[in-house]
């Protein structure tokens, strides 16, 4: 084979769903798994300079097209993701809507509700109150049926996909002693941080290498409370950096209100969980790791209790580019586009 | 130089001390730091088959004797590390005790104090009550009095090195809230899981990946609650294994009693190690990585408190081979022969 | 979800396939894209104690059956692989056979043709001349036509494959200086050393380390001889161990015979494979890497000439355990049982 | 420890030495292997805005001065290292010899001792033939006697140090087929591409991968013809980035005039370096591997010979920070300064 020479088939009646910022971690993985769909065409669109443009070859046997309105009319595209930082997606969003296309967004600019929240957290002024009303928080497993008739879904941040698949069982069942606190320990593997080069990401930094980082201020947090109604003064996040490429592992530590078993708990997840297809509750004295997730849009947990004391520990597994960002994305589209929920992601 | 040929120089008037199980992890980084250390000579002591032998060169050019009470005698020796199992341990203490020669060992045989510990945290019958009242834990910052007069030097467990220097001094110090608990969410490189190949421990195994493992059971959780004076119904451990050689973060997570800002917490720990040569206080927002303590007897503590809410952070960071192991054992071999008690190790 | 209460849904006209040695890592692959295959029903060929059991989840949904004659014919298994050392290989192959089955074996026992072969380079005595006569290599690259027709597949060894691939274009184009030696310096991630736990594959062994291993013995040296007609005199092999889980790369030294430019290299390479699927052949100053490769079939092919000297570099990279094992397993699976060559690679 | 409050301790009578880039890689190594040397104080010059300056704690700790002739003279300093990119050095040598201090480069403004060769190999323009006539090339097993008495001590690179070393002595000895060409395979760890962040070193491009670069082309090419007395046409070098911090391993190929065996060629070596305090020559069926020689300044060989072939396979080992760098500076200053060669490097 001759690489470059390729021709890209396209399926006539497929769907067209375009894809900005595809040269990030999370937009390749997007359209690699776009690709294995079988019921979308992918669209790249260049969205300014592309400076970290991957050379890899299969981007030369791809569609491309410059971003912009038009674009999204003439390239009859139904549904644009936004795998750009919040700053962009805040002002591309609007654009896409307006051409007619549902979006994915997968930065944090449609996450908190309320502009004071971007105010605190993210140090940045928002200036669409209206969008942030009508986004919806794209985790099927607890918004399915709104994001199905959504225009605008707000993909999830990678921590609190796992936190809040952990923690909401818990707290909708009032199991918890909530005054002994809530305590996540998450740790993600480098591509969280993104692709910019940076001295945090160099190799160096990073091999026979562990850090804590975003200790108790982490802009990931109010997802978890608004998600899971938490209250800010029982949660406590840390977030550390993992000498691997994909994956988040996250150890949370509650105390239940009255004595429970591990099985006790593992009812209430398999309660809420048992027809889920991308969560997954492990038997008594298992726990996933990051292999067990690694290239699936699974959601994994494992419970374990110290018995006579009231505390347990839930450790929650998902690749962060998969279930934490790429792949809970396509699982959105396909709820938003009509397709079966797991397509492309089995 | 042609490898092989090598004499070792012998400094008459030093003191010999032996190492038995060099061919370990903790047993070679021991060799290493002794060889620099400039006061002692040290003495292989070959026991049982090493099937484990490096063969690398610098063996080549060391004494060596077979284990027994008449080499310990004959050889002159002061002092014997055991880098070995624990029930290797409980049986070659009371071998090297009778020979006139001091030990430290980096086992747990010896650091529970009471027989009925070992049953219940070790599953092993425990025969010499009288030699575990009589070890001294070798926390030199807590106990280095009575290892000056010790024969027989129980060296800490990695994990509780870093957790008691950590707790500890909150504890003393009458801070917590310690019905919220002690949360003590520990990671560990691979060499603290032994060098006795396992799946556990196969490289495609551990390289991309992360993994709980010990939950709330570990058996260092003892040496915690006997060091600090925590209840067990207090205190939540768990232990994971990190794709790094060496290194342990732990990450701690308590209430205090009444607000306290981080710079009144770094005041409690630096009221106690002020005058400590191996325990580093952060400044404020900054926190200590395993590259900070990499190849150091260091144990660095860095502080974090979410204002209003009495929880804090404590990231506690020490090198598992070093101050978990085989840096600490010379300082304790440094303050039971009389040497100053960082020779070797700064 | 509730792990371990799903049922595999048997598709009724599919082909069925067995697999023995399914826990070890060229097994575990083969397993992962059989089930994406879409065309054959995977049975799992429980043989000896499988002492080595991953627990993971999928396993518990998958079919087994013990190994035996009987089962593969009540089973109605049309091919077996045999993921298995060479010597379980050589024992199992007959019965297979005589069970009606088709096979291809991952293992080298039947791959050199000879059993002189196998005195020297395995140190086994190799009872079944007849079945290494019957044998075809399943480099489908060049033998596809045999391979279609074939009982017994032997499905090439790893290092071989990459090597055969670039070597052999070269050779049978008659543009080497053969007297200049053809180098082919390879290094392997240490999946390809196998599941088997021992001093050398601890992770502490691996990380942070490189090393040279099998200098100019490797048992894989014989298959290139063979395959692409060097003599051993002018082949110089040398195999080195990565810190990686999976991929190989070989940089290829030789000379032309006449001065030649990297394109006219190129166009040998392009006149040879220009319509295979899985051979990629770079453009002018790019060379593949592991994660070019990685998780995927092809083998990738740079090129580079030093102007004036005759001496040419050639980079073959390829995953050892797809290309380099199931990945080539299933596409010669493809070819015997009559699918498309492509399907379930792509 | 209060972290920042401590005092450096100065030796009265030491010699004071500078070093320049003591942010970068190289810098920080020397920086710790001076405070080990006992024999020398070391002052920090800060040139230029340090926008990478490490804020680990030792820094603090260090004298300090701004780079200027004034400091060197005020500050009595005897020697200086440039641990800077080369167009830096090239500016600032001719200071430091003014201001009268005697100076060991890293980098490699003054290797070449020809202007047309930084026009080819650096596309640099140099205007300081003096200063490349005058410089002595820091290779102390070959360059001893010169470099005792140079103002310029110009520090090799980290691959032509392994590669001279192997290289020299079959040079030398006049035992070489040197129309069969001498084929050099490197492999470097990820600090020897420099701490600027960029996407090459970025972890997720690194880890999990393996990369040849520099094939054929890379500007350590004329180190070796210019040391061991090579001609272009038979030097063949690739340079690849292995997955790792710290540490070169090449495996160079080379064909004997006549048969020779491996001891044949070990004693070629052996005659060379049997009085060479950092060469190590392996035994039979042994070879060096990375952590062999981390954190040393050994240089390690291992042989092997193909009999009846007349190829064989040399294996070089070092640490590319140390033997590679700053270990070789310190061994160059200990030269120049009158120290015993290995001071502050056993």
């Amino acid at each position: 084979m001759i690489i470059g020479s390729g021709e890209e088939s396209i399926v006539a009646d497929n769907l067209r769903v375009g894809v900005v910022g595809f040269t990030g971690y999370s937009g390749a993985e997007l359209v690699k798994i776009l690709k294995g769909h079988g019921g979308v065409d992918v669209v790249l669109l260049e969205h300014r300079s592309q400076t970290n443009l991957d050379k890899r070859v299969w981007y030369q046997e791809t569609n491309r097209m410059p971003w912009s309105a038009e674009s999204l009319i003439e390239g009859n595209i139904s549904l644009v993701f936004l795998a750009t930082p919040h700053e962009v997606s805040l002002e591309l969003v609007p654009v896409a809507l307006d051409a007619g296309a549902k979006v994915v967004d997968l930065s944090g600019a449609f996450r908190l509700r309320t502009t004071s929240n971007y105010d605190r957290w993210y140090q940045m002024k928002h200036d669409r109150p209206d969008l942030l009303a009508e986004a919806v928080y794209g985790l099927p497993e607890y918004f399915r049926q709104v994001i199905k008739v959504a225009r605008l879904v707000s993909n999830p941040g990678c921590y609190p996909t796992a936190a809040n698949l952990a923690i909401r069982p818990l707290i909708t069942a009032g199991v918890l002693d909530r005054e002994a606190g809530i305590i996540c320990d998450a740790k993600s593997g480098v591509s969280g941080a993104g692709k910019r080069p940076s001295g945090n990401t160099h190799f160096c930094s990073v091999t026979e290498n562990f850090s804590a980082y975003g200790v108790l201020t982490h802009r990931h947090v109010p997802e978890v409370l608004l998600t899971s109604d938490v209250e800010e003064r029982e949660f406590c996040f840390t977030a550390h950096l993992l000498p691997v490429h994909r994956g988040i592992l996250e150890t949370i530590y509650v105390k239940t209100a009255t004595e429970m078993s591990a099985d006790d708990l593992r009812a209430v997840y398999q309660k809420v969980y048992q027809d889920e297809p991308f969560v997954r509750i492990y038997p008594d004295g298992e726990f996933p790791d990051l292999q067990s997730v690694a290239n699936t849009n699974y959601c994994d947990l494992g419970v374990r209790v110290n018995p006579g004391t009231g505390r347990a520990v839930i450790v929650a597994a998902i690749d962060n580019l998969v279930k934490g960002a790429a792949g809970q994305a396509v699982q959105n589209m396909n709820l938003v586009l009509g397709f079966p929920e797991t397509q492309g992601l089995l």
